[in-house]
């Protein structure tokens, strides 16, 4: 973001907290950025947010699977600011309550896989035809979701983990559909998933058992390496799937 | 099919027409079936199947968007059989009632996109479940589900149609993650995802006008030309995503 010495604004839905906080937080030390826009779900998981002293930040609760609040958020913004540059969504959900991901098919259950379109693959949609607007500009602009690696099909080698792993695969296909339209609304900007590898936040916390030290990351370090990957994109990335390292990943 | 004397049993999910009914019709003209059961969702819809007379074929009422309905198929086929060697799964909506294919951005509803995943997606992921203990058993089997190429994201070039894209690619993703689980409990088992072209029967209708004649199957020949690719598999096969003429697809 060095790079680009205009004054930028930025927007990081999911910022309440995990690798989305993360995401406001270093986004506040650029100096370059004049607005940074935060959204999180629950007061109660958002302290850490909320609790953020910067003039430069304004957080607004939102539910991403309900659009009209996202319309709401939308036209909150467009009061002080009529373009966004760089767009994070980070909200996803892997477990919540009783909801855990299957590790075999006896655990299918219709509810929960819905759920899991609804948060990670809908919400994002919604999200990607109400922000259009703000895109619409004549500077270059990044609309990022963290997707994950577990979402590509042709890396499937484990199985299990059905919902999750679909629903991830389904905001693949939304942001690469999204990229197509995109490029004749707002040929500007740059849309891309990203998987941000293992980090350690509440939503890999029962899952780190396995995972190599060196290979589970910090918020900040992951925040860090996606940032490096956004720094590099052109206007041809836009509708790929990224790696953490910048490399492409399989669909 | 031809390649096994063994007697075989079949079952076409959404047989009531379209593709599903005309798998029924020629899977009843081979000698080696000794048994074809159908489902499908409506009565009023399913006329042509509910005609058919045939003692081989027995035919159940069932919303695969409801797991109980699955559950109460698969105990009534126990009844007379314990082993399946044809699955197909020919559910799918792209257009019911006022629900159309989204052109552009501004028809995305989220109500609409969950439908496309509950019924494309969800519905087969509860069958996958579901039929597992009948392709429990020492001979070949075979699971295949109709998905589409427009599912496949890598070949996106158009874009639009968002949910229905979505929900294919999901469906996608479970019939790999599936195929994993199964090499493990049902090794004989071989699932796959085919696209069967366009062809000519309710679902198509309202976009067959740009569609050059010789691209537009008939049902006939579409059901003619994915036995001869489900003919051809091997258990390299299982977990991948085939067109009609037996060349993979690309996720």
């Amino acid at each position: 973001m060095g790079s680009n010495s205009l004054l930028q604004t930025a927007l990081v839905v999911g910022g309440g907290q995990g690798i989305g906080l993360g995401f406001v937080r270093q986004l506040l030390e650029l100096d370059n950025v004049e607005r940074v826009y935060a959204t999180y779900r629950r007061v109660e998981s958002a302290a850490e947010l909320l609790a953020i002293t910067d003039a430069r930040l304004s957080c607004f609760q939102m539910d991403i699977t309900d659009e009209s609040q996202i319309a709401a958020v939308m036209q909150g913004i467009q009061i002080e600011t009529k373009a966004l540059h760089y767009v994070i969504n980070c909200v996803g959900v892997l477990h919540e309550g009783e909801m855990q991901p299957e590790k075999s098919l006896r655990h299918i259950n219709g509810e929960q896989l819905l759920r899991y379109f609804q948060v990670n693959s809908v919400g994002a949609m919604l999200l990607f035809k109400q922000v259009q607007p703000l895109l619409k500009h004549a500077d270059r602009s990044i609309l990022a979701t963290i997707s994950a690696k577990v979402g590509s099909i042709g890396d499937n080698q484990l199985g299990g983990w059905y919902g999750y792993r679909a629903s991830k695969t389904a905001l693949n296909m939304f942001i690469r559909t999204t990229a197509i339209e995109y490029k004749r609304t707002c040929p500007q900007a740059i849309l891309v998933a990203l998987h941000p590898g293992t980090t350690d936040t509440k939503l890999s916390l029962p899952f780190q058992r396995n995972v190599p030290p060196e290979k589970l990351f910090s918020v900040d370090r992951t925040v860090l390496q996606l940032l490096t990957v956004i720094d590099g994109l052109t206007s041809t990335d836009s509708g790929e799937f990224f790696d953490w390292d910048g490399s492409r990943l399989p669909w």
